[in-house]
C-alpha cells in the first residue's frame, strides 16, 4: 500500500519515479493561460486569511459544497471567513475521488507545508496556521509565485482593459514575466446585443473615436490588439460553445452591426454570422502578429438563472455541452489555412466525448512550417483531473504527437493552483513509465526523459514567442 | 490466478475485500426503481420452472440468443421451456465478457446455490435442480426477495393503473415495503396522438369525469398523482429520448390538446410543445409533494418494426441514441429552479458519451438545501455492467460527489436481478480500495467504509421519503 | 520491466502468452477489406526501395511528419527517396505512444528481420538493408503476402473498374485468393453533381448503353454489380459520413436524376434523398446476392482545401466527425429488415464516442438466421491502435457477443500492414487472459482458445461466402 500523497504520489513504478524526479520536477513553469488578477500581482498583496486566498472565487469548491447540502450563506454569503472554512473542511472528506481532494492536500503541502487531512477536527488548526503564514512576506503573491518556480504567466484580459498593471510588473525587479492575453469574447457576443452595444460605447470612449459602422468597430478593436501587442501580448484566447463559421458577406455584417448599434434585436442567423465574422477577423490579426491563438470550446454556461441574478457569472453554474464541433472547426481553420493566414493554434475541448475529434482535427492543419503548429490542448476545467488529463494525453498520443504538446497550464483564478503542473507532470511520467514497464516503449530513459522535459517546459518555450 | 466468481469476486486487493465484506455485504437493499410485477408479489407466486423466472421477459438474454443465431421459436416462440433453456445454455459460453455471463452465474449461485458453468453439458441438470427448488416455499417470490435482504421496492406504474396490489402487499405481514412509482410516459406521448387519445379515454373512464380540454386533462392526471401519493408513492419516473423543454403558451397547448382529442395529426413542433408542457406540470406536482423525480434519458426505442408488430415493445429492439441532451436539460431544470420548484431529481443517462455532460449538469442545480439534491444516477440498462458502472462511478467521482450517490437500483423485470446490487457494491469497494492501494486516498478504512455504507444504503434511506 | 517488442509483446500474463502462441499466432489471415492495388499483386512487382513500399501513400506517416514540422517537400514533394526516409527516421522517435511507433518496429521485425529502433542514427543502415532485401524474389508483393500467412484478400473497387487484374491473379498458381469489393461511393455522391454526371458518362461508355433516366442508371449499376459477382465479389463497402435514410419517392429521385444529368445544381435535401435512394438500392442487390455489406461511417473528409488542390484526396487531411448516427442507421436497417431484405452487415465506426451506439444498434437486427448477422466491426482508421481496438473489443463485449466478431482487417493501402492482425490478436488474447487472471472468467483455456480462434479466423471463414 502506497502512502497517501508522499513524494512518489501518482508514480507507480521506479521508472516513473526516475522520470519525474530526475527530469520533470525541477523545471520552471510557463503558465501560458490563467485568470490571475494582474493588480494583485502588481501590488504584491498578501491575502488576509486562508478563506480569502483559497475559497473566494473557487467555484469548484462551491459546487462541491452545494452538492454536500451546505447553505449558500457559507459559500458566497455573509458568514465569516472562519465559518466558511469550517464548512469547507466539513465537505472535504466527502470529496474523496474528486480532484478537489487531491488539489486540497497537494496545495496545503506545497504552499504551507501542512500535511494533515482536512476535516472538521483539523479545520481550526489548519486555518490558523495557514492564515498566520499568509501574513508574512514569504506569502505575498509574488513570493508564492516565485516559490512555485514560475517563469512566465499570461493573464486573460478584455480588449478594453487598460493593462495598467502589466507595465508596473514589468518595471519591478521581480523576475517572473507577466504578459496579457487578448480575450475578445464580449466584443463579439451578438447573442446579447444590448450588452454588446454598451461594450462598443466603452470602446468608443477608450479610443476617443466614434464607432458608427462595422469598419470603425474593426479599426477600434484592431487598435486594442496593437495596444496589447505593445504591452507584451502574444497570445489570444476565446471561450466559446463552438467555433462559429457561417458564411457571410461584409455587407451583411455591416447591416447587422447597424442593427446592434440601433438596439434592434437580431435573428439567430444574424448573430451567428456576426460572431463568425469577428472570429475570423481576430484570427487574421493573430496571424499577422505571429501570436498563438487559443480556443476553449464546449462549455454550456450560466445554466442557473436564479444564481446568475443573485451572484453573477463564473460562480459554479456552468457545465459541459454537446455542441456540434467538427464541421465549424473544419470550415474555420480551412478558411484561414487556404489563404495561408492560420496562426499557431491551440484547441481546448471540454467534452471528453469529442477528444478524438479534436485531436484528429488539429492534424489537418499542420503544414510543416512549425513543430506542433496546431495543438490539441491540455485537459481543461472539469477535465483538469486525473481521468481527464489521462484521456487527453492518451488521445493525443494515439492520434497525434504527444511529444510536441506544449504541456499544462493552470487556467486558474487562484494563486494556489500551481501544483496542477506538478500533478500533470507526475501523470505524464507515470504513463510513459507504464509503457516502458510493459514493453510498449524501449527502456530508453534518456530519450523519454528528454520528451518529458520538452512537454513540461521546452515545447512551450519554443512555441510561444514571449519577448 | 483468481478463481472465477469466488467470494472475493471483483475484489482485487485485501483492502477491497475488507471494504466489501466488513462494510457493504450485509446492508439491506433499497430498490428504488424496478419493473417487478406487483401482482406477482402480492400473490406470492411460485414460478413453474427456470425458464419462466429467468428467460421470459429478459430481453438481454434474447438479444444474445439472436446474435448467436438462435431461431426466434426458441426465444419468444412456441418451443417448450426446456428447449428454450437448452438454447440459452448453448448461448451462455459464447457470452463470455458480456455482463450476462456474470449475471447468469452470480444468480445461479446466490439464488440456487448452483456453482456450475452453464453449457449444453450442464443445462439439463441445472434446469432440473433449479426447477425443483422453484416449487418450494423457499422460492416463492416473497421468499426470494426476503432472502436477498431487500427492504424497499418501488415498482413502475402507469397513472391509469389502479394499484390494487400495493395495498394488498401492505396489508400482508410480509416485512418488505413495496411502493408504486408514477410513470406517465404514455400520458404525454403526443408523437402517437391516436394512442394518446385512447389513453385519455381510459383516464376519463377511471375518473368517471369527462376530459374535454387541457385543463380537464391536467386535473384528471393530478387526481391520479394524488391517488398514487395516497398509495405510498413518493417517486416519479420518465423514460424519454431527451428532455423536452420547448417554449410554449398554455393557449398553444390547449389548442394542441383539442387536435389530439379530435384525432387530428400534429406537427413535430406541436408534439414537442405538448410534451414540454406535460413534463413541466408533472415536475411541479412532484415538487409540491416532495417526491423524487427520475429521468431515464437517451434510449432510441423500437428500432425493429417487424419485431414490434410480431412481439411488441420491450423485446430487445431498443438501443442507445445520440440525442442532444445539454440544452433541453438546462432549460428544463433551470425553469423549475427559477421559481424554486425543482424537486429532488435523478438523471440517468444511456449513452456513456454523455456521462460527463450529465454529471456536470446535475451540479448546476444543487442549491444547498438537500445533500446530493440533483443526482447523476447509476449506470442504466446497457450500461448496467462492469465497464458502464465503472464509468458512471468514475465520472461522478471526478465531476461531483460520489459520496452522495444514492447507489444502485435493479431497473429489472426479473426477481433474479438483485445480485446486481452486490455487483455494484463489489465494484465500488474495489475502486475505492484501488485508490487507497495506489496512495491516491488515505488508508482510512473506517471513513472509506462509512462512505461505502452511505452509497450502498444510507444515502438512499435519507434521500427518499418513503413512509 | 518487459523488453520492448519481444515475442510476448502486449501479452501481460502467462495466460495471455498461452492463448496467443498456442491458439492465435499460426492462424491464416482473411483480410476481408483493404485497399491494396490488384495490379501490383497481379504483376507481382518488387518495390524499388523502403520509401516506395513504406512511405508513399501512407498518410498516417505524413500527418506525423507534418506535426513534427517537416517540410512537405520531404513528404509528398520532390526530395529523393532517401532524403524522405531520413526525415521519417527523424520523426519516428517523436512518435512514441503513437501507433506508428509500434507499427514501424513491428513491420521492420516481421518483414525485414530488422530489430533496430528507427532514428537518424540508424536510418541509413535500415534503409539500405531493407532496400537490398526488397530487390529479391522473397520480397515480391506475392511473396510478402504469402509470408504473412494471408489466405484471402478483398480489394476495394469502384463499380466502373474493369477488374482486369483479379482474373489474372486467379489464373496464376499463387495460392492466395484475391477478390474485388463493390464500393459505389462515387456513384451516389450527389453532393458533387458535376463529378457524378461525369461518372455516369463513364458508366455509359463502359456498358455501351445510354443512361437517360434513373432507371437506366440503376440498370447500368446493377450490371456492374453482376459483373463484380461474376468476378468473385461477395462484399460491398461504403465510406460515408453517416447513413442516409431520408424518405423519398421514386418520382422524386427520377426528377433529381434528370437535374444531375442536365448539370443543374441540387438542394441539400435533394442530394440527401438521392443518396438515400441509391444506398437502399445497393443494399437490396447485396441481399439478393447474399453478399456482406460494409458501412464505414463517421469520417469528415478533405478538411484542407489547399492540400486537396495541391495533392488530392486521401493525403492525410481527414478527421473524425460528430454526425448524427443513431436515427438514420435505425431507419435504414429497419426498412431493409421489414421486407426481409437485410443482408449480412458490418458497421464500422470512426468516432469512439459512438461505439456503444453502434454496438447496440447492431443488436436490433440480429434475427436468428445467421450467427453474428449484424456486426459492430473492428476498430477503424484512427482507431486502429491499442486504445481504439481495446475500446471496440470492450464495447462489443459489454453490448453484444465478442465471440461472434469476424475479427480484424487491415483497411490498408500498404503491403506492410499485415502485422496489425498480429497486433489485434495479441490484444485480444491479453484482454481475455486478464479476465481469467482476475477471476472474471473461468480458467478454461481450451474454450477461451477456441473463441480466440473463432474471432481471429473461423468466424470470418464462416460469415463470408467466398468461393
Amino acid at each position: 500500500m502506497k502512502p497517501f500523497l508522499d513524494k512518489n504520489f501518482l508514480l507507480q513504478s521506479k521508472t516513473a519515479e526516475r522520470l519525474y524526479h530526475e527530469y520533470a520536477a525541477h523545471l520552471p513553469i510557463i503558465d501560458y493561460h490563467c485568470h490571475l488578477d494582474p493588480a494583485q500581482i502588481a501590488n504584491n498583496i498578501n491575502f488576509a486569511n486562508l478563506t480569502e486566498i483559497w475559497l473566494k472565487g473557487d467555484h469548484y469548491k462551491w459546487r462541491a459544497m452545494r452538492a454536500n447540502g451546505i447553505n449558500e450563506q457559507y459559500i458566497t454569503g455573509d458568514k465569516t471567513d472562519l465559518e466558511k472554512f469550517e464548512k469547507w473542511a466539513e465537505t472535504v472528506p466527502y470529496t474523496l475521488r474528486n480532484p478537489l481532494y487531491h488539489w486540497t492536500h497537494l496545495e496545503l503541502q506545497r504552499y504551507f507545508d501542512v500535511h494533515d487531512i482536512v476535516s472538521p477536527k483539523t479545520a481550526k488548526a489548519i486555518y490558523e496556521e495557514c492564515t498566520a503564514k499568509l501574513q508574512t512576506a514569504e506569502y505575498s503573491v509574488q513570493s508564492i509565485i516565485t516559490k512555485m518556480n514560475v517563469e512566465i504567466i499570461c493573464t486573460t484580459d478584455d480588449p478594453i482593459d487598460n493593462l495598467e498593471y502589466h507595465p508596473k510588473i514589468k518595471q519591478s525587479d521581480w523576475k517572473v514575466k507577466v504578459y496579457p492575453a487578448f480575450r475578445p469574447d464580449k466584443a463579439m457576443n451578438a447573442d446579447d446585443p444590448k450588452s454588446l452595444n454598451e461594450y462598443i460605447n466603452k470602446l468608443e470612449a477608450i479610443n476617443n473615436s466614434p464607432i458608427d459602422n462595422y469598419n470603425d468597430y474593426l479599426e477600434a478593436l484592431k487598435k486594442r490588439h496593437d495596444y496589447f501587442a505593445e504591452n507584451g501580448c502574444s497570445v489570444s484566447d476565446h471561450g466559446l460553445e463552438q467555433i462559429y463559421a457561417e458564411d457571410y458577406t461584409n455587407d451583411e455584417i455591416a447591416t447587422i452591426f447597424t442593427k446592434i448599434r440601433k438596439g434592434e434585436s437580431l435573428q439567430a442567423i444574424e448573430s451567428l454570422k456576426f460572431k463568425s465574422a469577428m472570429l475570423y477577423e481576430f484570427a487574421i490579426w493573430d496571424h499577422e502578429k505571429k501570436w498563438v491563438q487559443q480556443y476553449h470550446l464546449g462549455a454550456l454556461r450560466n445554466n442557473n438563472a436564479r444564481a446568475y441574478t443573485e451572484i453573477g457569472p463564473d460562480t459554479g453554474y456552468d457545465s459541459i455541452g454537446d455542441f456540434t464541433q467538427a464541421q465549424p472547426l473544419s470550415r474555420f481553420l480551412n478558411k484561414l489555412d487556404t489563404t495561408n493566414q492560420l496562426a499557431k493554434t491551440i484547441l481546448y475541448n471540454l467534452n471528453p466525448a469529442d477528444n478524438e475529434l479534436f485531436a484528429t482535427m488539429a492534424g489537418n492543419y499542420n503544414d510543416g512550417t512549425v513543430t506542433g503548429k496546431i495543438q490539441f490542448g491540455a485537459a481543461w476545467w472539469f477535465l483538469d483531473q486525473k481521468d481527464g488529463m489521462t484521456k487527453q494525453i492518451n488521445t493525443l498520443s494515439s492520434m497525434g504527437l504527444l511529444s510536441k504538446l506544449v504541456g499544462m497550464l493552470t487556467d486558474s483564478r487562484s494563486f494556489l493552483s500551481y501544483p496542477r503542473h506538478e500533478y500533470f507532470r507526475r501523470l505524464l511520467c507515470n504513463l510513459l513509465a507504464e509503457d516502458i514497464e510493459n514493453g510498449e516503449l524501449p527502456a530508453d530513459i534518456e530519450w523519454t526523459g528528454k520528451i518529458v522535459q520538452d512537454i513540461c517546459y521546452y515545447n512551450a518555450k519554443n512555441y510561444f514567442t514571449f519577448k
